[in-house]
């Protein structure tokens, strides 16, 4: 899995079927070091409801098909997780407000 | 899934059987927060109608043949949404004509 | 699916025995808007019949074990398509001679 | 499988059922030539029981649900080795203290 | 699939019960236009008994799991051959001694 932060929405009108009634978000993967934004965009399914801002944790590849939400769709990337704090050799790095 | 422009289309008449009736676009990936094109490209099978200049979500790897379209065929990149509009912290950045 | 060319190929008599009977070509990436080769090569089975210096596309991972030729095999990359042409905004970038 | 070092933990309340009960490690990818970080991380859910400041190895996607812990989740990297000791060339790079 | 050289092995005693038997190696990705290392180390099951210096293809992802012996494994790369001999246009560039 990726850490990465909610950035906006995605609306599509003209999709899947088997995706038709999935939030999608676009998240921006982060240097887990600097908590600094990498520049790398992300569509996910949304499978905790997240929320814009808030930093996340996502699966890729067949694993994004393993939540209830997302079982046999045509997605690869889906996030499982929202992060309450992670920590680098004992340092608290991030810290939900 | 990510986002990418359709740029045009590939015609191939020897390919595997499992494709024979299947169309094949190229597409290239962009960077959402400025639109432009990342001059990366890929070929996808296209699952929703999508036409050229559009904006589009494609899936990749084994999610990539979760379309009625694409089951069980050497496909490893699917469009599966055509977008109609995406925003960044509030700020809507790409909306369809 | 991606674009590249044929290349080479690649003789193995010590390999495992599910691809013993299967042909292995050197394939390189190219750049679909300069048709030049992109220096990063991959090593594919040939589903299609494909001749050195041919335009083709290759599917990846698991997507590349969906031909009669690859499946249950451990390989992770096959030509599934020989390209007769492909264009990009209107302008034919490829044409097979 | 590529070779990583334990770094931290990720602590999160809101997330997938599937994954409730498992721990997640902040891991870094290393060079093997040289032991230094390579500024890259993941997020592993751990199959052996890894501490902080380990050498251990991953394996990505399909192939991160192949243990007893990760068994149909949403998990597309796990830790299942702790190194003890790697060698290059015939020369000792990495020796477990 | 992809060619490497097989640089060393790893040794681990505390790994995933699915793994005990296997060997595992360190393999450097190679150029294949310049028999260069990229300094882009993996580590894979061998599947076809290579040994250290040995020119190899390896496959990844859920194809990894495709041999004999990495049947439902976690293991994300595998060596599948070993390679004798290959050629870019018409030369050769690698014969195995």
């Amino acid at each position: 899995m990726q850490l990465a932060l909610v950035k906006g929405s995605v609306v599509s009108t003209q999709k899947d079927e088997m995706i038709k009634s999935l939030t999608m978000l676009l998240i921006e993967k982060v240097d887990p070091s600097t908590l600094k934004g990498k520049g790398d965009y992300l569509v996910a399914i949304d499978a905790v409801g997240a929320g814009i801002g808030e930093m996340i944790l996502f699966a890729s590849g067949s694993s994004a098909r393993m939540t209830e939400y997302t079982t046999d769709k045509p997605c690869d990337c889906v996030i499982m997780a929202i992060v309450d704090q992670y920590d680098i050799e004992g340092k608290t790095i991030y810290q939900k407000d």
